[in-house]
């Protein structure tokens, strides 16, 4: 029998999990900042809520759950695993349309899983921390989203990341202007969005491969290539001859977003990128992603989607989100040491040494005495050599420990050794919570 | 389309989520302070994992996963989701063995499933939170968790608890010295389990029907009647004539997880109770539980369990754990009302109004300097009405509103009303953080 976890999946350790859990606190600290509350949703959904709703290859990655009673016998499935936290806010905003505030603002942070096959850094099972604003179309919404990653970004120690942002009808607009024919759009999006990744000469092979004309794509790329411009979008707008409603829409909403963002924690990390897709069909406005320069795929992204929340409840409603990647996120912090020390603490703060079964109470005792000051304390569980029980406490690197001997219990007092410094004091018993705390404090910083 | 979670499964809205965290977080914080290390496992274990560890009865209740690929066509399942926390321990401490601690003390807080046909208070989808020590026989393991769990129901304002405390080799030497024929022994336990529930009247009628002599019957209830004397363990013993190796063990063992209970936060907490068996197969050696007056079933409980780790290991490995019912301190914390208030807190601290389109930039800078000051800020995210946007506010009881209007953005100033007072002050738009950072912390006294 295989003790491994299944496969893509993990176990999380101690020092990992630590790790991870200071990143989510970071996340949760500036989510809740930002007026979000807090939502979950069970990890198994009715196979029917999320059959359709990702597209035909998403269909195929949804782990299904055999059905009650029937098992194996019929193979009939009628629940699923959790594949991502939009659609269940979908389904939880239509459920409680009538308790939900009329702007609903959630943060989740939760696992979602995946029938992929695994690779390097892609996980069967692995966490979304989403953020998203049901209720209102106004560019606030995204601001004030923009805005949150950022500063979770800037806390975690990120200073160099850059957020692409785009819009569905500049998008759009872009296409009619360059004349790529309507049954190309979708085609020409796809190799649009992989700028990032292949180049401006990749892209434009690309799509000579695909059938589309040198014009087209000269006018594409001259457009694309002029990211990064400062006056970029001014500069865009100019370049079209076509300009529809939605088009003007479309630009006036980017402009809005970017100039308010000026205000926030946003401000001097939007970048425009007209080739920025994030698979078009879902997106109705604004669309977002976070990219570092040591990191091909992004750590996060989003937009509006004022479309989804309909499917389940029957009338539109404008939906805005943004996702961070919890996984790529920890891979660029660890690769850079981008991660403080101080997270990967050991267990405890102090151990208690068991001198023989006479003393147990003596140490069960102190351990209660130190954790009633707050301190996170071990104890040594068994009768053991009192070198072994050193070296145990120094390979587990806790900085303290209290020895109750022989004399220390006829004195009432308790000896004390720093496993950094080897430095030994002796304590009254009822003085060594306090003692150690403070000492426990000043290493911290 | 249904809108509703799956059967047997929850949505967690808000304010219950965080009285769960609330909960959690005590959970936590006192495991930490008795030096637990946290862990996680995956949701996803393989199938053979999981098969054949929860006796006939509990392989039913493995919700299983269609292999990948192979879908409803072939009904083919190789994956499950996790049923409890222990047997993805013990894969994990046989998986991780060479980098693991020889004494490895884990906390985990996860959720597990179950197939089980949904009833009030019986969730398919529900949270565990255990402590496991593995590696040590000694009574100081018992005695640490049995504190541990103590002092988390403390901190949570519980007085009224017990923990009733037994042992497998007490009840083996029990059921000897009442002449319970050898075949009769898991029949009688099963019975004598249910004491808690139906009394000894039902015991006795149960043990009848059951064709348990009538000599038989009595001796066990006479014994077992005398739990919560003040002597119990001792009395017991005396009245024991057959006594093996293993059964003088076990009443020392006991003996000695009490008295050295004395020193620690389970003072005065434990009760003997020669009926509790909580499902006998399992245990090796202590076991342990935890009742409130108001709540039929226990609120959590453990044992020792010698031989799991060794079915994954190959050589046996001591192990102890006790694992508490998140569902279930919540239903009797909820109906004794014992959530502080606070706990129940609305997503913000200060909402800042929303003008008109030109006021939108102050608007959102003036959340900017409030949420570096670490209030927790709600931007309105559209101009409206400022009745509304007050009586928005009042909905979601968020208890300040900060007001930049045409005056305040020519004087550089703010307008703060406290919402539960109906007071105004105008401060100075760079004061306003700290102002209301005084306040909102003076409320939450």
């Amino acid at each position: 029998m295989t003790t491994q976890p299944a496969r893509g999946m993990r176990d999380f350790l101690p020092d990992d999990l630590r790790r991870r859990d200071y990143v989510v606190g970071v996340v949760r600290d500036v989510d809740e900042r930002y007026g979000f509350d807090p939502l979950e949703t069970p990890a198994v959904e009715n196979l029917d809520t999320l059959l359709g709703k990702y597209g035909e290859e998403g269909n195929k990655l949804i782990f299904k759950i055999l059905k009650r009673g029937e098992h194996e016998a019929s193979g009939q499935a009628d629940l699923a695993l959790r594949y991502d936290l939009t659609v269940p806010l979908a389904r939880v905003i239509a459920e409680y349309q009538a308790t939900l505030p009329k702007f609903f603002k959630r943060y989740q942070i939760q696992p979602v899983w995946r029938a992929d096959r695994p690779a390097r850094g892609r996980f069967r099972e692995f966490y979304q921390c989403d953020i998203d604003t049901i209720g209102s179309a106004s560019p606030v919404v995204e601001v004030e989203q923009l805005s949150a990653v950022s500063e979770i970004l800037k806390e975690l120690g990120f200073q160099d990341f850059i957020i692409r942002v785009n819009h569905r009808q500049v998008l759009s607009t872009l296409l009619t202007n360059a004349f790529v024919p309507p049954e190309q759009h979708s085609l020409v999006l796809v190799v649009l969005d992989k700028m990032d990744k292949i180049g401006p000469d990749g892209v434009a092979k690309e799509l000579a491969d695909e059938g589309v004309p040198e014009d087209v794509r000269n006018r594409l790329l001259s457009w694309i290539g002029a990211a990064f411009r400062p006056d970029w979008l001014n500069w865009l707008k100019r370049q079209f001859t076509i300009m529809d409603g939605p088009g003007e829409a479309g630009f006036e909403n980017l402009r809005e977003i970017v100039e308010l963002s000026a205000q926030t924690a946003a401000a001097d990390k939007l970048r425009f990128d007209p080739s920025l897709a994030r698979g078009l069909a879902y997106y109705t406005g604004a669309i977002m992603e976070i990219n570092v320069p040591d990191m091909a795929g992004s750590l996060g992204g989003g937009g509006r989607y004022d479309n989804l929340i309909g499917t389940f409840l029957g009338r539109e409603v404008p939906a805005c989100g943004f996702s961070l990647g919890l996984e790529r996120i920890l891979v660029v912090m660890s690769e850079r040491k981008m991660l403080p020390e101080s997270v990967v603490r050991g267990a405890s703060d102090v151990m208690v040494t068991l001198w023989n079964s006479e003393t147990r109470g003596d140490s069960l005792a102190l351990a209660t005495s130190l954790r009633a000051a707050g301190l996170r304390v071990d104890v040594y569980p068994e009768p053991d050599k009192i070198g072994k029980q050193f070296k145990y406490a120094s390979g587990r690197k806790v900085p303290f420990v209290a020895v109750v001997g022989d004399d220390e219990r006829k004195n009432g007092t308790v000896t004390i050794k720093d496993m950094r410094t080897g430095e030994q004091v002796t304590q009254p018993r009822a003085e060594a919570g306090q003692y150690l705390k403070q000492r426990a404090m000043s290493n911290e910083q």
